[in-house]
This record gives C-alpha cells, structure tokens and sequence, in this order.
C-alpha cells in the first residue's frame, strides 16, 4: 500500500467521493494533470458521499473560526480525493507546490490563516515537512459559490 | 489557416484588440512567456476596439448573472487576443491549466461558476475537451479595476 | 556582488527580515522551491525588523491610495528578503512570471491596479524589463490577514 494511504487509514481517515455540485454545471477537471503537475480547482469542504459539508455560511458570522478549521481540514480532504481520482497513487506527489485558500469572512473576520491552517496542518501531516510544505495565501473573499465557508486551490509537482 | 483560428471564423466571432485603459498605468504584460508555459493577467471583457465592454458594476447588482455569463466569454476572447499577439498561433497551445475568475460580487451573489462558466464554454468550444479542460476557481471578490463585472487570469502549456 | 543586490545597494533599499507573524502560526514556506520554479506566499508590507509596516486597514478607507503604493512596494521588499533568503542570490532569478495583488479594498476603492504598481515599478526598476515584467491581477479582495493594506503572492523562474 501506498505511503500517503496508509497514513491515511491509520489516522482514520477517508477520502469522500467526487464532488455533487448541489447546482449549475462545472464543465471543469478537478485536477488537470499537465506533464509533471497538477492544477487542482479550487474545492470546497465535503461529506464522504461528495455533498458538501455543514455548517455553510460566513466564518465569523455563521459559521465559527473553530468550525472552518475544521471544513479547511474536510477540503483537503476532498483535494487528495481528487488527486488520488487522477494519478492513481498520491505517493507520486513530489511536492505541494502553491496553496491559495479562500475564506468566506464576514466583515472584519481577518483570522483566515489560522482557518486555512485546517489544510496545511492535514496536508504536512500526510506528506512530511520536505513534500508537504508549501506557499500560501489565505484571505478573506466577498463571497463563495454554494456559500460554502472555505474554498482552496493548489498546484502540486509530480514525481520524476 | 490555423485551426482555433479557423475555429473562431467559423463561430463569427473576432478577438479584439489589446486592452486600452481607462485611467492608469498597466507596467505588466497581459501574456508572460516564460518556457513553454504562458501566465496570462487578470482581463477584463472588452470590446473589439480594446475598450472596457459594457456594462460596468456588480454582479446580482446593476449587472444580471445573464449579462455576467456574456461578459465572461468577452473577456475569453480577449485573453485569446493577448495570446495570439503573445504566441502567433493559438494552435502552440497544449493544455488550458489553469483558469481563476473573479466575479465583482453584489453581497448575497454566489452563483459564481455560472457566471465563469461563459470563459470556459468558449474555451471548450474553440479547443476541444482534451486541450481545453481546465482547473479553475469561480469566486466573489469586493472590487474589481474600473468597476468591470468579471476578470479571468489563466495559465496555459505550450506545445513543446 | 551580484547585480541586483548592487542595484538595490545604489537605491538605498535594505531587505527586511523574516516576516514575524503578529499572530497565530504560519506554517508554510514565504518562498517554496520547486525545481526552477519557487512560489512566494503572499507577503505584508514589512519593517526592516519583519514587523508588520503601519498603516494597516483598509484602502480608501483608513490608508490612501498613495499609502497603499509604498505599502506594495514594502511587500515588493519583503519578497525580495524571503528569495534572497531561498536562493541566496536574486540573480538567480531568471523571470518574474505571475504576480497576484490583493488590496485591503474599502467599498467602492477600485483603483487597485494604481495601488500594486508600486510594486511592479519596483521589480522592473531593479530587474529590468526583460526579466521583471510579469503577469499580474490586481484585486480588491473583503479581507486581509491583520488587517494589513495589500497582499502580493508570485511565482518566478530560475535560470536553468
């Protein structure tokens, strides 16, 4: 078994399914494989069947700072889903790249790194310090399609 | 005759031309060559002159996600206006990477992919599924330059 | 010495140390390498001491436009220090590609391209336009990290 997957199963953790857009259509790759990397669209947070995850709403109005930590967490969660969906095996990540993350904040809710921090904490759990760091940005945007309260895209570098 | 260009004779539709400001310097360029990937700026929806299309404003506000989804595929053929003067020839293009949309959100508008997805349909159209296809973000941001509705940057891969 | 340090050296520019957050962990790479390629986290304006430069708020609101250029250019410094701090020599850059800026954006402040020439005039002054013209977004986005003015993340390549 793959590195990635086993730590995966030993912190107890699933990848949910595809993503069910609960509207429109996304005539989008999740993740577009070009040569040695990989665009990943920008996800939002979801349940294991691909519906998207509660609470939805403002992070600092609805939704609490605590909360979106944890949907931060769910959306990398639904980015290795996607990942693991277009290269087979995530242990062919050979590095995180660049990791935009985008919280959905109610005025005056400026805390976005510590929400995004759901993400990178996860993602330098599964790969290690040397694959799994990465730049980032994590800001507070108007709004997010769906209203979901956290949404990230990232570029990852394949292996050789 | 090269075939996107082809392509777009055949759907009647122009590319316009470059982006002429209404206030301000622009110290960028609208397409970066850099190897064999090309990082395409932030460009707005435009007329055939290289003037800003109408109209102006904020989506789910003065301008109708209807109008949005139009504007939208403005501002593709103006990023395929910056390419070809980049590159010569849309057909060196291999792969549509990534995409990021920037939708100029009236609080409360959040149906921001069907307003991104006038780009990508157009860029589907032109270049097939497999060039075509895309990773991307459709999100609401406060405020765009010059109060335009909509700005789309890209990234796209060379034929080697 | 190399080129851009001596040109930064005959400007009177000194490049401000690590970014020391006022808040919470950051648990990400300001530059990551990534074969030629590194990624810059999007920075803050920064104190030669890596202190947060002032004034912090909004743009149009509590801090003006002209403010907002020199703060960019101060966020053009603090991501001259974290390359020179990865790569060792700034010469090694061999093109500024994609820059992405984001303004602290007060309703109705557009003139965000206006506020991130200060650093794109800064790039170009010290690189020259060959190597530093770029791509680039410039944004009003509903929030920002501390509060802080503007926001810049990038992506340059290495001289092979």
């Amino acid at each position: 078994m793959a590195r990635v997957e086993q730590r995966l199963k030993e912190m107890g953790l699933v990848l949910p399914a595809a993503l069910k857009p609960p509207a429109g259509r996304l005539p989008i790759a999740m993740a577009r494989l070009v040569g040695a990397r990989v665009f990943v669209s920008g996800h939002p947070p979801l349940n294991p069947d691909g519906t998207l995850a509660r609470p939805l709403g403002k992070v600092g109005g609805e939704v609490s700072a605590e909360q979106a930590y944890h949907a931060a967490r769910l959306t990398g969660l639904a980015i290795l889903g996607s990942l693991q969906r277009a290269l087979g095996d995530l242990d062919r990540i050979a590095a995180w790249a660049r990791v935009f993350g985008m919280v959905n904040a109610a005025p005056g809710f400026n805390a976005t790194p510590d929400v995004v921090n759901g993400f990178s904490d996860l993602v330098l759990e599964l790969f290690g310090p040397e694959v799994g760091v990465h730049a980032r940005s994590a800001i507070g945007v108007a709004e997010l399609p769906f209203d979901i309260p956290v949404e990230i895209e990232a570029e990852v570098a394949l292996v050789a």
